[in-house]
């Protein structure tokens, strides 16, 4: 198993260099407000599951640049080939790769890319998470000092009024906000200690099935605003946080989420 | 005066060093909410002081961790020794060195350190902003494509209701938002072209003195939310942006502000 992280790894490594390559990306729009898509998202996708395909023929995929994809019981691949477009777009250094092999409709294997930086995060469902080989683990940062990530579910105007109030809501009783743009990359900095928590009200799975095992196996938490597992075949309003932040966190958006 | 805009960017790059070589500083509380000051702030304060007073003496001094500092019509030197420094604390990259020189009680020359990056913005009053010698620009992206950055005055508890209206005022006409966590950093973002504006209800002068004259040197244009110039001598609801996103931000910065 450690051999497919590897070469697997390998894989994400040789797009990462095709995304730092392109400086001026060919935009395309999508649906929603604000939503685009680059012709190096889908040429990254393409290349990883050619690979992919090579490496463990017969796994399915879903992926965010493909229709038809679809989770099953059967082994999965769940790839964001740029998590944070837009951040790709304006030359804000801030996206990744992010490949998630699920069984059982479950992640057990994750990797997340970062380019920019050369780091490679990795987990293996109950044997732990890495930073380029290293353990990571959260941190135990309490909650009055806790960072806590958010996506603002840019595409969804009808989310928006409700992610103002969550904003309302959590800067009281934590200690303040960040939004870089990327759920994976949120996702990473949790793991990592370098925040306490991350939440965006609807989130897809390939923005999130990689960073929540990351989270989990670094000591932390991920689950549904509202209760429950993240759900891995389509999208969730979704939480994660340290052991000290998580349930104060998903309280503190529930009571949003209600009440909205 | 290039010549007095380089000796200047070299202190403040070894004051850089001093910040990089500190992995785990010694965080005190500040009043407010999760406000906090390091021994590095205080350390990396004093070395730009004393370098900046050997090369123009005479210079007053207003900065972020001095008690007594104030803007007169006299030359005086506003001073962040470490702008992000909660980001600073937690290892996240993402802190600068912010220094500007004001003549007649506004900015004339600035600077922006980021040592992690290892680079250096400079303005001059109408003479432009440069990153590393070469000439910035601010971007010409729509503002239903642009990305505004935005502070929440975290250590003030009062106004977090009306940052998270600003949020919700923002969100369905801008592209989207981002929250660095530096004032600084959003405003060398905006005036080379990876943000198209940035707000914070509350902010101090020296969190924005060299950032806005970087911003209007590179075509922008800064103020205060409800109108007229920023105050450089005490804080006030800051606002900038590019040419196209600036009326339109303020705009809508001002009646969360009336109605709030």
């Amino acid at each position: 198993m450690n051999a497919e992280l590897q070469s697997i790894a390998d894989v994400l490594r040789r797009a990462g260099e095709r995304m730092l390559s392109v400086t001026h990306p060919t935009v395309y729009s999508k649906e929603g407000h604000a939503n685009f898509v680059t012709a190096t998202d889908l040429a990254v996708q393409r290349e990883i599951e050619e690979a992919l395909t090579r490496l463990m023929p017969g796994v399915g995929f879903l992926a965010e640049e493909e229709e038809g994809g679809e989770l099953t019981d059967r082994p999965t691949f769940i790839l964001d080939p740029i998590d944070g477009t837009t951040n790709f777009m304006r030359g804000r250094r801030a996206s990744v790769i992010s490949l998630a092999l699920a069984e059982d409709r479950e992640p057990v294997l994750a990797w997340i890319c970062d380019p920019y930086t050369d780091r490679m995060f990795t987990a293996r469902k109950d044997h732990g998470a890495w930073l380029d080989g290293i353990p990571i683990h959260v941190s135990e940062v309490p909650p009055e000092a806790a960072l806590i990530g958010f996506g603002t579910a840019p595409y969804y105007e009808e989310l928006m009024p409700r992610t103002a109030a969550a904003v309302a809501a959590v800067l009281p009783v934590f200690g303040d906000l960040r939004r870089s743009g990327s759920a994976a990359i949120d996702l990473t900095d949790v793991a990592c200690g370098k925040l306490e928590g991350m939440f965006e009200l609807l989130l897809q799975p390939w923005d999130y099935a990689a960073g929540s095992l990351l989270v989990t196996e670094a000591g932390g938490r991920a689950g549904r605003i509202g209760g429950g597992a993240p759900d891995y075949g389509r999208a969730c309003g979704f939480v994660c946080g340290t052991p000290g932040v998580f349930d104060k966190l998903e309280e503190t958006l529930r009571r949003v989420t209600l009440s909205a």
